[in-house]
């Protein structure tokens, strides 16, 4: 078998067979199959789509290409969430640990930010001594003894993804939903779960840019997640503007606090809600949308959902005196206030526009190896359906180093403004399954 | 700039500047642009056409990434040709010195074969002694001593295509009209021509399978060396039998020396005889194809042909022995006959299985730095159009290595038979300026 001959078979689009996507996953991660064929094969990929079964086969081979994590060792239903990145989703820091006071078991694994979107890891670790960096063992000892954990890709797991990640990063070949779905189901599978909830979102925000294509890729990971046997289930959710208020790591931490506490934005609640009464369904815990989204409720308003937060950070070595009295976390120095120049209804707030600021404030990557400045940040103020008079606050930006008059232009180049009511854009669609 | 923005560009099919094409040849041909991402953006380029502009951009850019040849102390029109390969082809050793014996100096850089299509200086590394490894000024020097000279491309003349080409070959991005002809073009350019003629093949042993494709690509080069003000003509021509009877190193060197001599095979002194009197009206020679003709027909009958011939061989240290008297030659050690397993018309003779069959027969390269058998090859008996009885020889094979059942099955798989009288395709077109 020659590499060569496999590229072109992909690039006149015929589908290659299991044995075919073993020679190259595995020639691949042991370095016989130099990057060079790897983008060619990639970027052939994108251009000539590839289909289910194909997708469910190199998903498969790239499962294998490391360890598989073993979590029977925890009694029940694995479930595991996964968000495929937006701005101001901080979404696992409130649904983990209200799962985990449902009573699920729920071990997580989790990734960094890039780019304009935000990573679960980096924002754990905004919080002083939590330790992200756990080993198999370590990480299934917690959940059975507190029910909970989130922690980084152990070293060994699906190693043919971050090779395959990485080079994609830097040849322009993220953007194909077969890649993207093999990625994302590859890691959750090695990951040992037994159900898994996607989060796919969709907008100026997200990866996908349109609702169809979010359906399209959701579409694709449940069918890989069920011909390999796992309940895949998907919410489709609107990231045409920020998720809640905050975006930037301490900023969003304090939010997701907040809304453990039952005071957080309207939106973020909702949409955290929502997907722990799915996941409460798939564990077989409730019936239907309304039992899980009254348990969930319960578990917020009776303070057990911040506990298991609290049982977490203080596990992984985090100082817990931060997440009881958020005011101790360190804050940028300069909080400088945007005005409305205008007066109006908010028609549009671009997501990406606020993630590459604070991207570009420090609070983000822009390489790998980038370090990030947890306290600076965005704070909306108003969002989209709201009214603002000119001259009231629009947002917040913390900063350590000032706010440049492009900056400052580039943000307001996000916002629109409509002299008439805007009805507030849904949140999430129908569960997919 | 970032390579990767580039390639996200040429993805969605976006022309790329000036500046960006001169930042990604020199930085490919420097090693700052890794072969990763040359092979997405290639990949990408054969999914998302280039225009001509682009592609004379790009074909500059090629140009400049190393030495050109200064071909001034040549006095006149500096005429090349260029075929884009095929099985049999041996046009450039009858058709340089034909030019040469009209008294137009010739100044030939040729390649190797690879793959089904053979190479030029591998059919004159042929002869004993046969030195295709010239310098510039030697070769400047016996051009203006002897009036022609055939050899490799000096070191460092196009690198970009050098690199270029290694990476397409593993990466199946071969096949692509604006990186071929940038290819070519860059090389012809380089070498300091004025005037080129191309010999743009199409059918079965070419890399262009259908003649709108093989129009399509000489229009391309013709356009690009127009813009780069130089007078680009093409003859569309075809490849689907091979040309000539003889393919294989030596057994095509002699049927070149034959055809020098006046009495090679119809199709093949027809198209060497076109391709003079098209040469000779751009050297601005002749008026008109007749009197290129009648001018190239008298320079085979008179014998200076031949003699400028042997005059390239002396000067270029071959033993000009074997070309006075070819039956020195080496030759395989079986002569093997395949008969007509039936009677009847010649319908086809497909030359990509002719081809590959005397590459198999260690005859041709399946990797770069394959050593050649230069005995072996196959002689055809009749070709397309001819009646067969069944029992008399349909083709000859020379080989060192017997003939495998398989390889004697390919061969006869290329061939196909009619009962009704079948009409000789054609095998020039119009030429194209």
């Amino acid at each position: 078998m020659r590499m060569v001959d496999l590229i072109e078979k992909k690039k006149y689009g015929t589908p290659l067979t299991k044995a075919e996507w073993h020679f190259i996953i595995k020639g691949f991660v042991s370095g016989r199959i130099p990057a060079y064929q790897m983008s060619a094969l990639m970027m052939a990929i994108c251009f000539n789509d590839m289909d289910i079964e194909e997708t469910s086969l190199l998903t498969l081979e790239m499962m294998h290409s490391g360890d598989v994590l073993d979590l029977s060792a925890i009694p029940g239903i694995k479930l595991d969430k996964h968000s495929t990145g937006g701005v101001g989703d901080k979404t696992s820091l409130v649904l983990v640990p209200l799962i985990a006071a449902c009573g699920i078991p729920i071990a997580k694994m989790s990734g960094r930010g890039l780019g304009h979107t935000g990573g679960t890891l980096d924002k754990l670790e905004s919080i002083p001594g939590f330790n992200v960096f756990l080993d198999s063992q370590a990480f299934i000892d917690q959940v059975n003894k507190i029910g909970l954990a989130i922690c980084g890709q152990t070293a060994n797991l699906v190693p043919a993804d971050k090779k395959m990640y990485a080079l994609r990063d830097v040849t322009a070949t993220v953007q194909s939903i077969p890649l993207i779905a093999s990625s994302v189901m590859s890691k959750k599978l090695a990951a040992g779960t037994d159900a898994v909830l996607l989060d796919v979102k969709f907008g100026d925000g997200a990866f996908m840019k349109t609702k169809e294509d979010a359906e399209l890729l959701a579409r694709t990971m449940i069918d890989i997640g069920t011909r390999l046997g796992r309940d895949t289930r998907a919410a489709i959710s609107n990231m045409s503007q920020p998720l809640g208020k905050a975006v930037g790591n301490i900023l969003e931490v304090k939010e997701a606090i907040a809304t453990l506490h039952g005071h957080g934005p309207d939106d973020f609640t909702e949409l955290c809600l929502h997907e722990a009464a799915t996941m409460l369904m798939m564990a077989k815990v409730v019936q239907n949308v309304d039992e899980g989204l009254a348990l969930a409720k319960e578990k917020i308003d009776d303070g057990t959902a911040f506990e298991k937060f609290v049982a977490m950070v203080k596990a992984q070595g985090g100082d817990v005196q931060y997440v009881l009295n958020p005011s101790l976390f360190d804050t940028a120095q300069e909080v400088i206030t945007i005005e409305a120049e205008e007066s109006g209804y908010i028609a549009d707030i671009k997501a990406m526009t606020i993630g590459l600021t604070v991207m570009k404030l420090g609070g983000g990557r822009i390489a790998r190896h980038d370090t990030i400045d947890f306290t600076v940040g965005i704070i909306l103020n108003k969002k989209v359906g709201d009214y603002v008079e000119k001259g009231e606050p629009l947002l917040y930006v913390h900063t350590n180093c000032g706010l440049s008059d492009e900056l400052r232009d580039d943000i307001m180049a996000g916002y629109q403004f409509s002299s008439q009511p805007v009805s507030i854009p849904q949140l999430i669609g129908n569960i997919i399954k």
